[in-house]
């Protein structure tokens, strides 16, 4: 492959059960985002959270018509990816497969990646901006983790421009909706308070564990306005955990005692990230 | 590749002008939908109106911030990929390359990939459904074409289920957007209305040329009523031509002299498919 650079390449990568970093340029994947992936934290050789991340992704195939793999067979390839990680990222990605031209899915049977990467290193903070890109509004493919990510690369350019680590998104119809690589919440009045995920954006496991566990997290329409008035602000993935955002568009944010303590907590559960980024694999 | 198929296979692929029919795992079309793609009818080795093409790949491009392929270069694989082909579809990918996890544009060149495919058949008509999918309004993306079409994957799998040929689309709005495959033109007073391409759809080609060179073609905004009064209706696009709908959602359509003129006066530009499935190379 000539496009093939070794610095963006996965330490190791499976295709159907086969080692291989190639796919067919017909897969639907490429052609229509026709898709969906999961990215695992792997600690120990165990991707962390798997139960709750097949079942978003078997959402995800019942609304798409894609059907799922063996789930038996697919932990399996996944453990034999993650072997010898001490620390790392499992990304899998399942497509419709191949076909021919056009957007009427064939015959194909869908193709599952797994690749496995370096774990990033742990980061105490991150500075964040109000993205102009929008989310569109989609109650069809809200929720769910599909290939179709062109407005989250957009907004993560204005990122880059702006040199800050995040970006938080509002949808089309002006309510706040998520981080550009992770959901967002905000405090009020000793409630953390996050998007809905009704109409866009993708329903964050890290965002579904705390929901489920902590009392003070719950899901509620937010505007720009409770963006202002939020006493304190973090965006969260499965990978990175917790990341308060200490400043918003240039202004500082505390980062107050109850979300040091709301972090230390999720680290029971999803533990801190490796001070330097780790290979991942002994 | 494990899940290569031969039927679904291209006749002919280059990447990156090399051929080959393999990409790697980690490139961004894949990841993320992250690229642009322009599908060619190829006549006599020649794919009909490059420049057309390149233009709305060059504007995509710019919207994507993702490099553009030295036009000369693109145009000579082109007719590289297409030697031999008497009637033939040519496709082209243009992905933002390979990188890391994450969907932060790293240091990637583009990736370009070519493959030529055989003509679909002619056909004289098509029967459609007006379609449940919506397409949600994001006027960053609308215009060109980029590779997030889980949309019309949705509506393409709901006309297969149908048993009809095409969809017709209405945005999460109300608004008539788009055909499944194609631009939308509808009939009232002599008139040929289309919608305009500023929330969502691709400002196709065909309806391109039709706006530009005929006098009674125009964007307007339409709606679900303009539909049900119209005098006849046609989807289009650049493979196929003008397709005139004779059924829509189970009722009969006509199609007036006035369509079979305008698609004989189409055919000037873009001949007829071949009667049959054409392989396209001698």
């Amino acid at each position: 492959m000539n496009s093939f650079d070794p610095r963006n390449a996965p330490l190791l990568a499976w295709v159907d059960g086969v080692e291989s970093n190639a796919i067919d340029i017909a897969d639907r994947g490429l052609a229509y985002g026709d898709g969906l992936f999961e990215t695992f934290r792997v600690i120990n050789e165990r991707p962390l959270w798997w139960d709750r991340h097949l079942a978003r992704l078997t959402r995800g195939a019942e609304a798409l018509g894609i059907d799922m793999p063996n789930p038996t067979r697919l932990h399996i390839e996944a453990l034999n990816c993650c072997e010898g990680a001490v620390d790392g990222v499992l990304k899998l990605v399942l497509t419709r497969g191949s076909s021919g031209r056009g957007y009427r899915p064939g015959e194909g049977r869908p193709t599952r990646i797994l690749s496995l990467y370096p774990s990033p290193s742990h980061q105490e903070a991150v500075t964040a901006i109000r993205c102009g890109t929008r989310l569109a509004t989609q109650p069809q493919l809200a929720g769910f983790k599909h290939l179709n990510r062109i407005e989250q690369v957009l907004a993560a350019r204005e990122c880059q421009r702006a040199g800050v680590d995040e970006g938080l998104l509002f949808d089309t119809e002006d309510r706040l909706a998520s981080g550009v690589s992770g959901n967002v919440f905000l405090l009020r009045n000793g409630e953390w308070l996050t998007p809905l995920i009704e109409r866009c954006g993708v329903a964050g496991i890290c965002r579904e564990w705390l929901l489920e566990q902590v009392a003070s997290c719950r899901e509620t329409v937010l505007s720009d306005a409770d963006l202002d008035a939020a006493e304190a602000v973090f965006v969260c993935n499965s990978v990175r955990g917790i990341l308060p955002v200490t400043a918003l568009d240039g202004q500082s944010l505390p980062c107050p005692d109850l979300l040091s303590a709301l972090r230390e907590l999720l680290w029971r559960e999803l533990p801190p990230l490796p001070a330097k980024d780790c290979t991942g694999a002994e």
